[in-house]
């Protein structure tokens, strides 16, 4: 039924968005003092906000920001160790080790015995790259496609590079915002997967998803069910 | 003659390597004191190169490469202030007007008209289609590929994606370790037009080029008759 299916990367194939937050603590501890830690992170992903049109998304874009907010808030007296330890940050997690999300490794690799996928992320390139690489999932991908930003025009265009009818197009991934609203109103289907978190970035609002029609799965592992009642059978890649 | 000409974009259409040459002369005069220039950009560069294969190419790695030199040669007695303005610098940069080489706009346009054209750059996603955008270029372009690295597998990649023949691929750029010699290794045809600076990282040794077949121009206003030469008539687009 599905001539390709694509998957989101980060906190649908592996997590993600709990190494930012993991971080965004550690930084919120180390500026700890007259401010407390809601606030410290809130003013901190207030400067990643301002910076996102400048920075694009991805770790040294946040690095970045982490400096900058470290740099305001303490009014100029951050210490040169303290900038160390941020950069410290920055370096270990562009070197995190990957985490797979629960079912992804065996779900991903039965899915394509049977289908055509693609790996389809926004963020960094050159960290995107880096993360399939060291996921071991490279070899699954018929195809992989790192973009800037996931809107109706960016899915349409993917689907005329690769050939692709809209409706034979599946988009499978965690953030309502990037990979469910844009692809349907590129006419193509999607499966929403909710990572545990969603990137304040990534909220939409409630209203946003009246009327369209889309799967909301709990886990990938649920995927090759969902596909053989729809009476998927695309033949192999 | 070619089915597709494809342009290196940073010192190629438009000045980059002379915006990163500014700003690290601005950053040995920001710290300098005991230590003379040069060997504060020797740093910054040997920084740079460290971070290269953790952070890809591009200004917010230069960025945060600045930062960690800065602090290393400081003895972390670096200022909230200083780091205020590298940060600047950063955003500044990823704001620099674009800065089309000579010729570059009337050449585009002329070419445009008669073959197909590519934009084909390694770097930061974000920042390159950033720089496109503001570049103006971008209706002259039939497709644009933007890669973390430009070697030969990168090359033939792109070709079988877009259904080349590896002769009829033309590619043309400043570098010789980037533009010309994989292309040459991946079947295709390469003209080089040297830039007035070369990134370090980008030099190859001479003898590298020994027994090679590409041309050379001094300008991008040269590569009409060169092509007419050929007897390129390509039908448009």
């Amino acid at each position: 039924m599905f001539d390709l299916i694509a998957f989101d990367a980060d906190d649908t194939l592996w997590h993600n968005e709990t190494l930012f937050q993991a971080t965004a603590r550690d930084f919120a501890a180390l500026l700890s003092g007259p401010h407390p830690a809601e606030w410290i992170q809130e003013r901190l992903f207030a400067t990643e906000r301002k910076n996102l049109g400048h920075f694009g998304y991805g770790i040294k874009g946040f690095t970045l920001s982490m400096i900058e907010t470290a740099v305001e808030l303490t009014e100029g007296r951050i210490t040169g160790a303290e900038i160390r330890t941020i950069l410290g940050w920055g370096h270990a997690m562009l070197q995190a080790p990957i985490a797979l999300l629960d079912g992804v490794r065996e779900t991903i690799a039965a899915l394509a015995r049977e289908h055509r996928l693609m790996l389809l992320t926004k963020g960094d390139l050159f960290d995107q790259e880096s993360k399939l690489a060291r996921s071991g999932l490279g070899e699954h991908f018929a195809s992989v496609e790192i973009v800037s930003e996931k809107n109706t025009r960016t899915y349409a265009t993917i689907m005329t590079r690769h050939g692709l009818t809209p409706e034979r197009f599946l988009m499978v991934g965690n953030s309502l915002r990037s990979d469910v609203l844009p692809v349907l109103d590129a006419g193509g289907a999607a499966v929403h997967i909710p990572y545990a978190t969603t990137w304040a970035h990534e909220q939409v609002p409630e209203d946003a998803m009246a009327g369209r029609t889309f799967a909301t799965l709990e886990s990938i592992r649920e995927l090759p069910a969902w596909l053989a009642a729809r009476g998927a059978e695309a033949p192999p890649g």
